[in-house]
């Protein structure tokens, strides 16, 4: 019997009537025969309590004693479901990541699974029974709890998927699916029925939050076909899949776009070997995550290079500090500015390595809407472009049209079930 | 070095600036030596938010998973408590019963440990640290969650000091101790400094609310000295130990009162073997828990018995239902009387199997108070009558004034410490 994984996240079981409702949900799969694994999150606005019951405490809790805290959340989850599921007559157990064995790193409030043992689940489901899992959540060698960090309830899920070899991972939240562009600004944005893995990577990073990357590269690894659903309706969402020769018949599947980074520019540093890698490992001492870097050309006259980097706006203040330190060290000796009204827009699709001509067509576009570059940066399935924070809303819509997003060339899966689906009009964000 | 373990109820734990207070009172412990493992309850109100939700789900979720989800409110409070410990400056591991090991058969919702491993915890002590343990709470042979029902996390206490020999096992209330009456209803009880398991046990199923018996029945077994304290003040508080000589010397050491059973009479029924049994087969079949029982001898000229029994008056409408049953069942088949007006006043002390009439002299005291006894049942350290129920409180203080339990001739510790708290004052019940 086909295996099935589902992941529910805490909106979806954020009182008791959503939690009957999910498991609605959960019954009509199982009666169309598959053998049914169900990932869920803690109720929305319970580990936000947990959390801050812990901070009445004291502001620096304990890291273990946290994830003993908070993982409890994810158990009151999956208890009340299963209680929902047997009251309707399905035969259900909950699980706990110490339960079922899932094994992770000692790293805790950030873990990483190391292994899952497929066995107990399968002896559930052999019984015939509905497996619930408390998402989030693992155990060390110690038998320490420990829990995933960011995203963790879909890591969870995609990495149960892979050990059961499940047919799909379906991660149900509350938006439709994955879209051309954000559906709140750009109103004929239309949904992907289809993407590959690398390019919801690429989205995924670029701040969609739709699935977080880290369950993405999971999936990627272990081929698991991931489908990303909206909880509330049954419409068809989409697949995230190994790419296809199909696929790169189009070139670019979507534009995003952040406003959430600030840039830093550092002017006259010496051109010599070890003064990038002085910067940047000075940063990365300081866990301060760098998005974008420029670096011209040195200019001949002076010897000197110029560096551009983005970082969170809320990382500003590290910034400076470490700045400081690089000037103390001498490594500094020029001025250096902060930009925190610009923004990036990026345009992703696995069809740019096969289609030349996207970067220029994309700079007109921006060049039509005297819109200003001022910094570039590529990958093979990406391009990305820092503007003025007031122009980005204008760039995405701009893109958006001038690539045909909207107008039906957008790629649909190759199945006969999802072809029919695409054919309806694309439904629109909901949460 | 010795182990002190500590019990923490829920009130005691029931907002973090109680937590903490409840930190500071085990580091005292741990400065005075001690290797301290403190079981803690769920904040108060919390297993009734959890049990309240799966309510919301359906009037009778299933008991496993039930288990699954009570059992976070204890792992909460662990958590949030090595939290405190750890901020103040001292070592300490919150620990769920599966990583202590603590296995219970699989009796869901009323599970009875069955074996504790005291290796994880010993190891955890041995390296400094302070362990806190989730109570209430154990896993069975398939590692479900499996909680202890009522008073479980005492029971949780005291078998875990049993595991690890420990010199005392304190249990933190809201009370003082053990009274010689109730403080509510005798301004003049006093605290008891010493008691012996069994009279412990008779106070506890008579309705003492201090301990639960299925923990003293533990401390029996295994010699665990019990130390009843007050978790709001310093006072000695009560020891439960081994009976001793001492002991026998002070005929009666306590008496109590309940009003929350009713009497059952069943008339006119045959005089053969097998009858009394066929009665509280059924009873027993309906799981009504029965406490006295009284049979009248056979009256000679119509060969018929007449039965009495007591049981909680919540329950006496399935005594109706099974009176019914066995009037189909021709066992019954004269009339029966159910009287809710009663009471029951119980006298207890280990002195009563060396000291003779202590039976005529209690009937003597209700006789003068011009109290009618309706029903007696005795043991070797108990003696209880039925009467009235609106003749309770008479009774008590009768009995306790004429007992002469408020005027210190009531035991107190061999301990020398324990006789200077003795001399002071008794405290009241503060809860």
């Amino acid at each position: 019997m086909d295996i099935l994984v589902q992941k529910y996240g805490g909106t979806s079981v954020g009182s008791v009537e959503r939690i009957k409702n999910v498991a609605r949900r959960i019954i009509r799969s199982k009666e169309k025969g598959y053998s049914v694994v169900v990932v869920v999150s803690a109720m929305s606005g319970e580990t936000n309590r947990l959390i801050d019951l812990a901070q009445q405490v004291t502001a620096e809790p304990a890291k273990r004693e946290m994830d003993m805290l908070v993982s409890t959340g994810e158990q009151v989850s999956i208890a009340l479901l299963a209680i929902a599921l047997q009251d309707m007559g399905h035969p259900a157990i909950s699980m706990t990541a110490a339960q079922v064995g899932i094994r992770t790193d000692a790293n805790f409030m950030n873990a990483r699974i190391q292994h899952i043992d497929d066995k107990p689940m399968k002896a559930e489901l052999k019984k015939g029974r509905i497996v619930i899992v408390a998402g989030f959540q693992g155990i060390d060698v110690g038998n320490n709890i420990t829990t995933l960090g960011r995203g963790g309830s879909d890591t969870s899920a995609v990495a149960l998927a892979a050990a059961l070899k499940a047919k799909y991972c379906e991660i149900y939240t509350d938006v439709d699916g994955v879209y051309t562009a954000d559906p709140n600004k750009v109103p004929d944005a239309r949904m992907l029925r289809e993407i590959s893995y690398e390019e919801m990577l690429e989205l995924a990073s670029l701040g969609s939050k739709v699935l977080h990357s880290r369950s993405v590269e999971i999936a990627m690894n272990y081929n698991v076909v991931l489908h990303v659903r909206s909880s509330l309706n049954d419409n068809e969402g989409t697949l995230v899949v190994k790419e296809t020769k199909e696929m790169e018949k189009i070139r670019i599947s979507g534009v995003t776009s952040k406003t959430d980074e600030a840039r830093v520019t550092i002017y006259d540093l010496d051109d010599k070997p070890g003064v990038a890698a002085a910067v940047f490992s000075e940063l990365a001492a300081s866990r301060i995550n760098v998005d974008m870097i420029v670096q011209s050309s040195a200019l001949e006259k002076t010897h000197t290079n110029r560096i551009s980097f983005t970082v969170k706006k809320s990382d500003i203040k590290s910034v400076e500090g470490v700045v400081e330190k690089l000037r103390k060290a001498g490594t500094v000796n020029g001025k250096h500015l902060v930009d925190t009204k610009i923004g990036i827009v990026s345009i992703v699709g696995v069809g740019m390595k096969s289609h030349t001509g996207v970067a220029s067509q994309l700079f007109a576009i921006l060049a039509k809407n005297k819109i200003n570059i001022e910094m570039i940066s590529t990958s093979e399935i990406k391009i990305s472009c820092v503007i003025a924070e007031d122009r980005v809303l204008d760039a995405v819509r701009a893109i958006h049209r001038d690539f045909g997003l909207g107008e039906g060339s957008v790629r649909s899966a190759a199945k006969p079930a999802a072809k029919k689906a695409a054919a309806q009009p694309a439904a629109k964000k909901k949460g």
